[in-house]
């Protein structure tokens, strides 16, 4: 029988309660195919810069290296917040554990509900269906780790900073299968994003991309568009895209207005792929929610898991192989909303459930 | 009597439509005042390229060079469309004419009257009195114009790509007076937007804003924001913002974005001021419409003159001293607008008029 060794880092705010939610239901998923959980909690974050003084110990470096999947809460809050942006929890645990498993593809779906659609920004008549995309995001290259990346002072007593944004082709060849092998799995169409018309680096995305699909995936429609462009469709008609697909700091800014745009962070999940295979013989990577940590609201009993539990699921199906289940929980989950069991995040009006009760819900629904 | 003497650049599509319209309205709102306008035209983007060669040819630099500003209409369509990314018209036209004339500050209305909130992809519950908030954008810094900028061949044969992003003290101090200057006429807030937690360029950006701004203007409220949050921001709430600024790329981003949010592309008016100051001892500028040429409606005197009138009235305000006269202009189109005076694109079911008719209101109103 199979066991799935995984490293949990639950991190600071509602990151605990919702972790022990995706637990549970994950562990209730896969007991019917005789299948066993071993894994292994650590700190990280501000709980890790507070027991241990950094917010990614070599200690939970560790527990990680020994699994074949880390499944992330979420870092950060208020005690934290006045430490220098280096410094804080989010991006001191986040990019080097990206660095240290070479986890260069983020997928995000872009997922809501038509039963959710009050919860989007948008007006209602412009997502009647609700909204379902997939934005691919390097996470390795670009801007992030580009050399030089430094200050310095120029003769005339002024500061001059500078960041490098680099890539190379095999850098862009690699993502571009992710969001190939996503667009095969969905609608077949890609949107490679960019900003050819100024970066030399998008000049080569663009470039590396178009030869990547006419010579590997004819088969699926590849279209480019520049990043600026990008922002605005993702507010004004989001489903006109089936897959995104774009460069770290593009990514970053798109996922996270793809994110607003799809209503509620509550129940947004995203996966990060790394290059090297696991013991399963998939891909090693991190599973997390997009939100944060909401300080507001934690030790409340009342945080959507949601967004947790599906993390949960892209890790069975991306690191582990086990799709079906991970079709069950999120089929689950859409049938728990459906049927109006919602935590208060997504409740407009209906009556608001706690955490606990939304694990219950979703189990009974597996 | 006063002489503006300003370049007018129409370019393509509905460029020269509108273009037409705004020069009417500026005749009309100057005249009472005793003034003379003189300026002179020249081709500029796509029709520059069929006639001259090139999207920018010298004698329309030259023409620019002999003024004191430029009034801008938009430039490209499908006819130039499948040039190379860097010699499309928008991007050759507009990146020499911001280096030539160190067009550093780009100031964005986001601007959405409460009568047109059907025109906003946003639910109209989340802007019910419109929008009014303005970006501030550096523009001839960062990553736009750092070096190197280049590709080159690795050992193993592959490419890589490389692009520079660079700041200096100095660079960063004269656009945060524009946005202090801004904010000083508006709400009095300001919030600089970065990526301080991964860019050592944000880093140096936050802290010369944050030391200018306690110096300089203590009574504004100053506030940071990273660029991710300030995508998602301003899709959920844009008027939480009074006035965000940012540098060249991040700007390019979130200004799209909140012009999409802002509901009708044909409204958006925008100021690219210089260094330099003119005969009159204002800033040199150009302004344009912050949409493009709309290739589908050229020629069929439906397209809104609004944006480019707007862009005349930031003209006179800016580079000519001549803010109540810019101010009337800007009243009259509200009141067009209020009294269901309408092109296409923002009638909504309502009667709509063409391009002249709209130009006839405008002057009426003044
Ligand atoms: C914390 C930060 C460094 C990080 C990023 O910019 O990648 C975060 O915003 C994210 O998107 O995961
Ligand atoms: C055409 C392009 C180079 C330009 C830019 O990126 O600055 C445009 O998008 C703009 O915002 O004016």
């Amino acid at each position: 029988s199979k066991t799935l060794k995984f490293a949990v880092l639950p991190g600071d705010g509602i990151g605990p309660e919702v972790m022990n939610v995706a637990l549970k239901v994950l562990e209730a998923a896969t007991k019917p195919s005789g299948i066993t959980l071993e894994y292994e909690s650590a700190d990280v974050g501000g709980i890790a810069i507070d027991n241990h003084g950094v917010a990614l110990p070599d200690s939970t470096l560790d527990v990680c290296k020994a699994s074949d999947a880390i499944l992330f809460g979420s870092v950060g809050g208020p005690k934290w917040e006045n430490l220098p942006p280096k410094e804080q929890p989010e991006r001191a645990a986040l990019l080097p554990i990206r660095k240290a498993f070479s986890l260069f593809a983020n997928v995000r779906p872009g997922l809501l509900f038509k039963e959710l659609v009050d919860a989007s920004p948008l007006k209602t008549e412009r997502i009647p269906d609700g909204i379902d995309i997939v934005c691919i995001r390097e996470l390795t290259g670009g801007i992030y780790f580009g050399q030089p990346k430094e200050t310095r002072e120029l003769e005339n007593g002024e500061l001059e900073a500078i960041d490098t944004m680099v890539y190379k082709t095999s850098e862009i060849e690699r993502i571009a299968e992710v969001a190939a092998q996503t667009a095969l799995g969905r609608g077949k169409r890609v949107c490679s994003v960019d900003k050819a018309n100024v970066l030399e680096t998008s000049v080569l995305w663009r470039k590396t991309v178009t030869a990547f699909f006419e010579e590997k995936y004819p088969e699926l429609e590849l279209s480019h568009m520049y990043v600026d462009n990008a922002a605005m469709q993702l507010a004004r008609d989001p489903n006109q895209f089936d897959v995104l697909f774009t460069e770290n700091m593009f990514g970053d800014i798109l996922s996270d207005e793809m994110a607003v745009i799809c209503g509620s962070m509550g129940m947004m999940s995203s996966a990060s792929l790394g290059t090297a295979k696991n013991g399963h013989g998939q891909p090693f990577g991190l599973y997390e929610p997009a939100g944060g940590t909401a300080p507001d609201i934690a030790g409340q009993g009342v945080a959507n898991p949601c967004a947790q539990v599906l993390s949960g699921a892209m890790m069975l199906r991306f690191s582990f192989g086990l799709g079906d289940i991970a079709d069950r929980i999120e089929a689950a989950i859409k049938s728990a909303v459906q049927n109006d069991i919602r935590t208060g995040d997504i409740a407009f009006g209906k009556k608001a459930i706690g955490t606990e009760a939304m694990c219950d819900a979703i189990i009974e629904r597996l």
